[in-house]
């Protein structure tokens, strides 16, 4: 089948219909109506199998995480989305496996009212790069760097389920059955935390989602904000699974450096903390207050009020080189 | 070297600073305020080595060839380049490699004004992912379908450089050195035709760029545009090697099928010839009128006012699974 009847077959095949779309996949370029008064986010993701997902992943949760990435990032500014282009380089022509691989990509989109406009197919390693773009009001969007000491810390849900299948797609421990499809669950079909993202945008003062691990995207915001923080171990929403297979030194280790939770790590000063939480409360989003930001320029942890170890890595590709 | 120092040490090193980029390359997102009264024009190409070009291609012309692909997308629509994302795949971290890469690809950036506002930096074979915007007027761009019955066929430029420069990569054709440095130029730094796009977007009802080939970007636009065509091959604008190497048949056949020109194919109405005509002339661009669209349903080429049969086979990823 050649690269064009591919495009045509499937990637056109989508139900969403934006009005906002001018002219959608099929030609040289998608034409895009940005919204008045709005600026645009856009993030792009590279997934890598193998590196970003086990090879075995089935293409249904391939295509789900590929877009789920790329919103999740979104929420992290408190954009709103609206489209996303699609970069594949796929090994072979499979048609039952680009037909699944939709699916899980147009039922996210579905759900968000994402459109996808445009994208190119290539023969290479199964490597997948997405473009998304959501709109955010003028000048009101959350980044990184705009958390001032003694802001309080949150993460949305709980952290290391995606960790822990790991684990076991590795074979460094042997879950059972129930835990296993819970945990492959948030590890394959992750959630992006839209809604949380455009609630916490009047809140909070800095914001990213968890993709390298909890430490090290704190990390990024303790860098670019100036600030160190502590987090209080008796705080930190564990996936309830964890605790039946590890110790509570290497639970914390795992919750805390595992990555692809794709939850959002976020800072909210004093005076806004009530108005957050109610905020979160009333959408029914799970959330935890997990520490605070502090001048000590560096990040520590405490469990019953007293200072324990935890290493600091996060996920980084070519880490190795070093 | 770990991904976050190389995104930081190199692509944030760019000169081109927009104004309508309130937030670029380093957090989650950049934030981008759209141009009023416009429309945004957004492409998405992937080149993959060994596929898209040359595993020896120099760096410097792979970070050239990255950007130029894609503002050549939004020359065929006749936008303005604004913005590109990159997503790229190395096997590994090479410094020096990195460096010429990036003077490739933030010169044709600045020439331009484009700046990179993000991106995604991946450990795999080297493949790289650009996506670009540009605007529009609202309403005011060309696409492949809006060609009639009797428009006029026109190309920018020539063809058959790049087709010929890979003859000689693959062995098959043993240049001059003379000849090899213009070709390789043409195939390693192709010049997108945006001032060209951007002039006749007032004139033409259909435009592509020929990135697989006139003839396969023809069909293109053929069948976009539900018309035919003829090929005029006396009035084919061919680049001045081709002819020192190989026989006319050949010649033709090169020259039509092989891709990577990135030269804009467009049709023209008969009551905008002569206004377009003069308006490319008038800024100095090369142009030549090649045939004319018809109601055949087919595209066929003549000579001294004859018929000739050339293959018609564009360049096709996967076409060899078929």
């Amino acid at each position: 089948m050649k690269e064009f009847d591919l495009i045509k077959t499937y990637f056109a095949k989508q139900l969403v219909k934006r009005k906002d779309v001018a002219l959608g996949v099929g030609d040289d370029c998608a034409i895009l109506s940005a919204p008045e008064n709005k600026q645009i986010a856009i993030t792009t993701d590279t997934l890598v199998a193998g590196t970003h997902f086990p090879e075995d992943t089935p293409a249904r949760a391939i295509g789900h995480k590929a877009v789920a990435v790329s919103l999740s990032d979104l929420a992290s500014m408190g954009a709103e989305p609206l489209w996303i282009s699609l970069a594949i380089s796929l090994p072979r022509v499979e048609q039952s496996w680009i037909e699944e691989f939709c699916e899980g990509l147009f039922e996210l989109c579905e759900y968000y009212n994402v459109q996808l406009v445009g994208g190119d197919t290539t023969q290479g390693p199964l490597t997948i790069t997405t473009t998304a773009q959501g709109s955010v009001n003028k000048d009101k969007f959350l980044t990184r760097s705009g958390a001032s000491r003694g802001d309080w810390l949150y993460v949305t849900g709980n952290v290391g389920g995606a960790a822990l299948a790991l684990e076991q797609h590795y074979g460094r421990l042997t879950l059972s059955q129930e835990d296993k499809e819970a945990v492959f669950e948030r590890l394959n079909h992750p959630s992006p935390r839209v809604l949380a993202g455009q609630i916490i945008k009047d809140y909070a003062s800095a914001a990213i989602d968890i993709s390298d691990g909890v430490l090290a995207d704190l990390t990024h915001i303790c860098n670019a904000s100036s600030v160190g923080a502590n987090i209080v171990l008796d705080d930190m929403p564990m996936h309830a699974a964890i605790s039946h297979y590890l110790p509570q030194d290497k639970a914390y280790s795992l919750a805390l450096n595992g990555g692809d939770d794709y939850e959002l790590l976020f800072a909210v000063s004093e005076s806004n903390k009530v108005a957050a939480e109610t905020a979160l409360s009333n959408a029914n989003i799970p959330f935890s207050c997990i520490g605070q930001t502090n001048a000590s320029g560096k990040i520590t942890t405490t469990m019953n009020n007293k200072p324990v170890a935890i290493d600091i890595q996060g996920y980084q590709h070519f880490a190795s080189n070093e």
